[in-house]
C-alpha cells in the first residue's frame, strides 16, 4: 500500500511500504476512505515529538472501512464504516475502567498513553490502518453523516467539547472566551452551547479567522493586537472576568491572556499542546479562586457528539474546506502548513477522489 | 482598648487605641475571648502584604461576645457567643448569592476583597473589634464548644477543607497525599475523611510534625529529605500517582512536589499562600489530564464544620498548643514564629487568662 512516512525531522514521503496485518485477536484492518492533517502531525514533522521515530506512517484522524477482524473482535465486521477514534483504549485496564482512555494501560504503543496513532504506531494517513482494541477504539457510522463529518469526530470535535467545553466547566449562561480559532478552538466555540453558554467571545489575532467563528458559534469576536483588547473582553462581562478562558493555541502567551481573562471563581481550559513551560504567577492567583484544567482527549464523548452530528445538531462540516485524494496528500500537507494564506481550516483527503 | 498593631515592617506593639464603634447598621461589637495567630500574620510583619498599613491592627480569627449591634443585624444580640469568620460577606452582592464569599464586592475593606481583618480593616487581635455585615460574617457558637475549638472555625478548618480537600475533588477511596504538616496542612488530613480519602500521605521535613500528623488523620508519613521521598509516596499507589495532591506550604518547590505526585486525571489544590511566582511545565503537563484548583476560603462549610465540632467528629482542639492571655501577646508572637523549635501549632490568646 501507499502511506504518508515520516522520514526525520523536516522529511516527508509518500510511497510504498508492506500493508498492515493483524497483529492481536483484538485488532482490526481498516481500509481508509477519508482522513486529515493535524497542527500536531506539523510539529511532529519538525521533529518537536522525539518519541515518533523515520519510518512512521503519520495521522491520528480517519473514517474508513472495516476489511478483516481479529479472533475476538465481537462488535465489527468487514464492510462496516467507522470513525478512527485518535485514542486507543484497551476498554479493561483501571484507567479504561474509569473513562481515563486518554491514559489507557493497553500495552499497545506505550502502556499509560492513549494517543498512539502515528506517533508510537502506524498512523491513518494511509491506505490502510491497524487499529488495536478495535471493539473500543472504533466508532461504527450511522446513514446519513458524511465522511467530512465523521472525520472532525476523531479528534477535534470530542478534544474541543471535553478538555475545553467539559474540563472548564462551561455552564448554562456563561460568558466565556476562547482564545485562538483554528479548528480547536472553533471546535470549541462550536460545542460550547452544549453545556449553555451564552456568550462566546472568539479572540484571534487573524480577522478572516474572527469572521468565520461567528458561523462556529462566537457571539463575539476581538482581535488582540488591539491594545484595549483585554478591556473590550472585560466590558462584555460585569467586569470582572469570564466564567471560562479556554487556549487554543498552545503558546506561553496565549495562556497568560486566559488568566487576564478569567473572573475570581472562574475555569481556564487549556486545550492547546504546549512546547515550553509558562510562568504561573501564583503570588496574584493563589488568592483568585480559579481552576486550570488541561489534558489529552478521552473521546468517551464521540458516540454523543456523533449523534449530535447525525441530528444535524453540530457544524462538523464546515470544518472541511480543502479537498484532496490521498495520493496528492504532499500538496494537501502545502496547504494546510500555509492555513494563514490559504484560510485552511481542515484539509480533507479522500480514497479515490479528485482535487 | 488595648490592641495589637503593625507599625511597619519588623514593628509591632501592644497598645491603647480608641475603642471600636458602631459605623453602619449592619456592624456589630464584639469583645474578643479568644484570638489566635496565623501565618500570614507574620507575613505582614515582614512587610510582605503592602497594603496593610501602619497602625492597623492585625488579626483575623477570633471568638468572643457580641456586645452592641447595629439598627439593622437581626440575629444577633448583645451576649451572644459568636466565631469571627475570617471572611466579610455582605451576603447580597453578586458574588456572595453564588456563595463566592471571598470575593464579596460589598463596600467594606475593598469591594471584591473578603478577607479585610488585620489587612484592610482593624482585626481580632484586641480587646473589641468591628465586624461589617455582621449578620452573615459571625456565626453564633452552640453550648458545648469551648473557644480553643471554636477559633480554628475562623479560619483554617474551613481553609483546609475548602480549598484542599473540597477544590482538589477528593472523593471515596481516594489515596491523597498533604504537602506541609503545619495547622493547615493538618486540618485538611483532619478534615479529608468527610469526603472519605482512604489514604493520607502526610510529607513535610519535621519528623516531629510527622508524627503529629497521625493524630490529625494520616495513614503514612514521608520526609521528604530523603532522596527517595517520591518513590516512597509512588509506592503507596499503583505506582501513577496520588488522586489529589495538597500544597499546604507556598513555595514554588512544595507546589513543584504536587505536581510531581499527582497522578494523570488527578487534581492538584493549593492551599498556600504564594509570594513568588512558579514555572508550570506545561509542555510535560497538558497531555496528563491534571486540575488545578487554587483560592481563598468562602467559609460556606462553616456552619457544617462547626456541627462536626459540636459532634466531636473534627479534632479542633487538638490544634491548640500553646495558650497565653491577650495581654502576653507579643510573647504569643515570639512562641509562634520560632514554631519549628517550640512546636507550636496554633497559640491561643484568651481574655483574662494566664499562661
Amino acid at each position: 500500500m501507499k502511506a504518508l512516512v515520516y522520514d526525520g525531522p523536516g522529511a516527508k514521503a509518500w510511497k510504498e511500504v508492506p500493508d498492515p496485518v493483524i497483529a492481536h485477536p483484538t485488532d482490526a484492518i481498516v481500509r481508509i476512505d477519508t482522513t486529515t492533517i493535524c497542527g500536531t502531525d506539523l510539529h511532529i514533522l519538525k521533529g518537536d515529538v522525539p518519541a515518533v521515530v523515520p519510518g512512521r506512517i503519520l495521522g491520528h484522524e480517519g473514517v474508513g472501512t472495516v476489511t478483516e477482524v481479529g479472533s475476538s473482535v465481537s462488535g465489527l465486521k468487514p464492510g462496516d464504516r467507522v470513525i478512527v477514534s485518535c485514542i486507543k483504549s484497551c476498554g479493561h485496564c483501571s484507567n479504561c475502567r474509569k473513562q481515563l482512555f486518554s491514559h489507557c494501560l493497553g500495552d499497545e504503543g506505550q502502556p499509560g498513553t492513549g494517543w498512539i496513532f502515528g506517533h508510537l504506531i502506524d498512523g491513518t494517513q494511509a491506505e490502510f490502518v491497524r487499529v488495536p482494541y478495535a471493539d473500543n477504539s472504533l466508532h461504527k457510522l450511522p446513514e446519513g453523516v458524511s465522511d467530512d463529518e465523521a472525520v472532525m469526530l476523531s479528534d477535534i470535535l470530542p478534544t474541543a467539547f471535553e478538555i475545553g467545553v467539559l474540563d472548564g466547566r462551561v455552564a448554562p449562561g456563561d460568558i466565556i472566551a476562547v482564545v485562538g480559532a483554528g479548528p480547536i478552538g472553533l471546535a470549541a466555540m462550536a460545542t460550547a452551547g452544549l453545556c449553555g453558554a451564552a456568550t462566546i467571545i472568539a479572540i484571534d489575532p487573524n480577522d478572516s479567522r474572527l469572521a468565520r467563528a461567528v458561523d462556529f458559534g462566537a457571539t463575539h469576536t476581538i482581535n488582540p493586537t488591539s491594545a484595549d483588547w483585554l478591556s473590550q473582553a472585560l466590558a462584555l462581562t460585569d467586569g470582572a472576568g469570564v466564567d471560562v478562558a479556554l487556549e487554543a493555541v498552545g503558546i506561553p502567551e496565549t495562556f497568560g491572556m486566559c488568566l487576564q481573562l478569567v473572573r475570581p471563581g472562574g475555569n481556564v481550559a487549556n486545550i492547546g499542546v504546549h512546547g515550553k513551560p509558562v510562568e504561573l504567577p501564583l503570588q496574584d492567583l493563589w488568592i483568585r479562586n480559579i481552576n486550570i484544567s488541561m489534558g489529552l482527549v478521552n473521546t468517551n464523548t464521540t458516540p454523543m457528539l456523533l449523534r449530535l452530528v447525525a441530528q444535524r445538531k453540530l457544524p462538523a462540516g464546515k470544518f472541511a474546506t480543502h479537498h484532496f485524494s490521498l495520493e496528492n496528500i504532499m500538496d494537501a500537507y502545502d496547504t494546510f502548513s500555509r492555513a494563514s494564506e490559504t484560510e485552511a481550516l481542515k484539509v480533507v483527503l479522500s480514497r479515490g477522489a479528485h482535487e
